[in-house]
């Protein structure tokens, strides 16, 4: 059972909600100012939101763990992110749209750079272009597409990033990574974590020892890496759960990945965020849940540019007044994980969340911040439980119990 | 699986980590100041590590539970403290340093007096001194070492406590006390609480009878009442789960026996408090997490001491800088439970805590206490996971879920 909702209570009829998600969004106080990049930036649409809004903070997973995006995202809407953790693997092979079937084993690819003595010299082969990678991605579908009775299927992702899907009775994710993660020394032998992985890993080795033969003489990546082997196992979808028609605007396809596990509608992406905007008011002709991701703000986190993560956090704030246009019942406005600029990767800390709608109890605070949604009316709670609290406040549960 | 953590993203490498634990440090207002112990308390090392602090209140067990110090120091470390509780019998046994074997069965004993009727008059024996106590366990050991195919094995403790062990096949730790706790009755029968009892509990009568005729005319102890009965199993060590190379610095016994449990490695004890800083500054060359426990700010509350508990806590503030001259990267400092003086005993009120790292984001506060820290970063959190918290504070975390 899971507990992040009791399932009797949803009500199939209600009011609309749009999540709007910056990506990263959490951060940690500039050393001289004292703020963080949220409380620096000018983001007077989101401080107004904040003043009549439902305030707090959201644990990805539990205290003290920094989530990768795939958890980050599954808890925001409502799946527990340890019982519903995805691997790598299928992650990427639902990021470049593959129709994955139950049972079929999925990796992540590097195309890479080896030198004369099989030690790896670019774990990123240069960072080909995506032009190239399907050159290369071409060269192996028609050289590897079935080996000892699996179906091998081989899918560009973007630059270095390539998909490995196999297909057949009985594979098991129980295998390890070849990818070093490091360079100048030869790839990890592929071997069996368990006795399922011991009927799988031979096949595999040779999948992979057919996709470096083929690539050997390749001028931009002479050859494979592999992590993040895992079975694709079907997902209780969004509509099933919520009784809601669900959508995800998003515009790198991880996201749209992860969306499509959970049975949303993929919306055809835009080219700028401003243009997901557009792309929500025609989704939400025929959705009630709309899941708008922006990427921009873990990005800028990322690069450890306090400055740019306060920029891309206002260019958001700027698209927020559209939101409101249109009138979505709830507007959840919150990320997946916090990336301050300072620590310049996922972090563990809890995440600013705003639930706007005509149903909290607002407290006084000058605007959307880390500090302000402390003091807020959700406290601190786990992320899995956002998304009861944004059906409650669209009106879309019932009561639980006699 | 352990949900306190999620285990694959432990990193062996990262910062070191000091728990100061002042054992029943949370308190309750003074009923003419409205002030608890800690807000009383001059601590100008602990209100400025504060200020730059991550704050929170950990509820040790569950909301309203008040812990023993088994459970309060389980969770601290990242034990479910339900789930690992630790029988009164076996905290004893390692806490004067048995080598319990798993399966071994053991028991929390007091030296008591007994009248004609063998009514309990005294149940501590008039307190005996720790000589005589060893010369009544050395009668003892001499006089019953194995009963019906069980070895038996008795230890001191101090004043009136022994604690007996008992090893053979399949001992069950259910089983009544006999200690009544209380004066002018009897002991209480030695009961089986399930079938599995029922195997045992026949051996065990002939021990406890044995013991009675062994101290029949004994001047100071003429019997033993017995409680806690409590089986030994291993416990997944600090080192296994968490990636740590862990010491515990604890003066009393029993704190070096949950730590001996949990696989920390157990300094010799100094003398004093200020002695145990000094403890810890030699065992951080090789050491990663040092567990330096404070005994007094508890025996002062349990003694209803108002007074006497704020010295007690102003005594540990004045050793902070000494730790923080050895620059640990994150210094912890909370108690296992609350020992409010106006209560005289353990309560189930939450524990102020205080993470000091790089990584916090800090709120505006006046100093270390109750109400500072019910206002803090953290929120109210179980204390199982103040110890996931404090390896990501010393970048011992690494992203969990891709």
């Amino acid at each position: 059972m899971d507990l992040t909702l009791p399932d009797a209570v949803v009500e199939p009829d209600g009011g609309t909600i749009v999540y709007l998600v910056l990506d990263g969004l959490g951060g940690l106080p500039h050393e001289e100012t004292g703020l963080t990049e949220l409380e620096t930036a000018a983001t007077p649409n989101l401080d107004r939101l904040a003043k009549g809004s439902a305030l707090g903070l959201i644990t990805p997973v539990a205290p003290g763990i920094a989530p990768g995006s795939g958890p980050g995202h599954l808890a925001l809407f409502g799946y527990d992110p340890v019982r519903y953790n995805i691997g790598r693997g299928v992650l990427s092979a639902l990021g470049v749209d593959f129709e994955l079937r139950p049972g079929d084993l999925a990796a992540r690819l590097n195309l890479a750079t080896f030198d004369a003595d099989g030690k790896v010299t670019d774990r990123r082969a240069g960072r080909p272009s995506d032009e190239e990678n399907a050159r290369i991605v071409a060269k192996l579908r028609e050289s590897v597409q079935q080996v000892g009775g699996v179906e091998v299927f081989w899918e560009s992702e973007k630059e270095h990033r390539v998909v490995l899907i196999l297909r057949g009775a009985r594979l098991s994710e129980d295998l390890t990574d070849t990818d070093p993660q490091e360079t100048g020394v030869p790839p990890e032998p592929l071997e069996a974590r368990s006795p399922d992985g011991e009927r799988t890993v031979e096949v595999v080795r040779m999948v992979l020892d057919r996709a470096n033969e083929t690539l050997e003489d390749d001028p931009v990546a002479n050859g494979v890496l592999a992590r993040g082997w895992a079975n694709f196992h079907g997902y209780p979808s969004i509509g099933e759960r919520f009784g809601l028609r669900p959508v995800c605007i998003a515009r790198y396809p991880m996201y749209r990945g992860v969306s499509r596990l959970l049975g949303m509608d993929i919306a055809q992406p835009a080219e700028t965020d401003a243009g997901s905007i557009d792309v929500l008011a025609d989704q939400l002709e025929d959705h009630d849940f709309a899941f708008v991701h922006f990427k921009y703000v873990d990005s800028r986190g990322e690069d450890g540019d306090f400055d740019a993560k306060v920029a891309a956090i206002e260019a958001v704030d700027a698209l927020i007044p559209g939101v409101e246009a249109l009138e979505p019942d709830v507007i959840v406005v919150t990320g997946d994980h916090s990336t301050p600029a300072r620590f310049r990767a996922h972090s563990w800390h809890p995440v600013p969340v705003l639930i706007a709608s005509r149903w909290c109890r607002p407290v006084d605070v000058e605007g959307f911040g880390e500090r302000a949604c402390g003091r807020g009316e959700l406290g601190i709670f786990e992320a899995k439980h956002l998304m009861t609290l944004a059906l409650a406040h669209a009106g879309r549960l019932g009561k639980f119990g006699a």
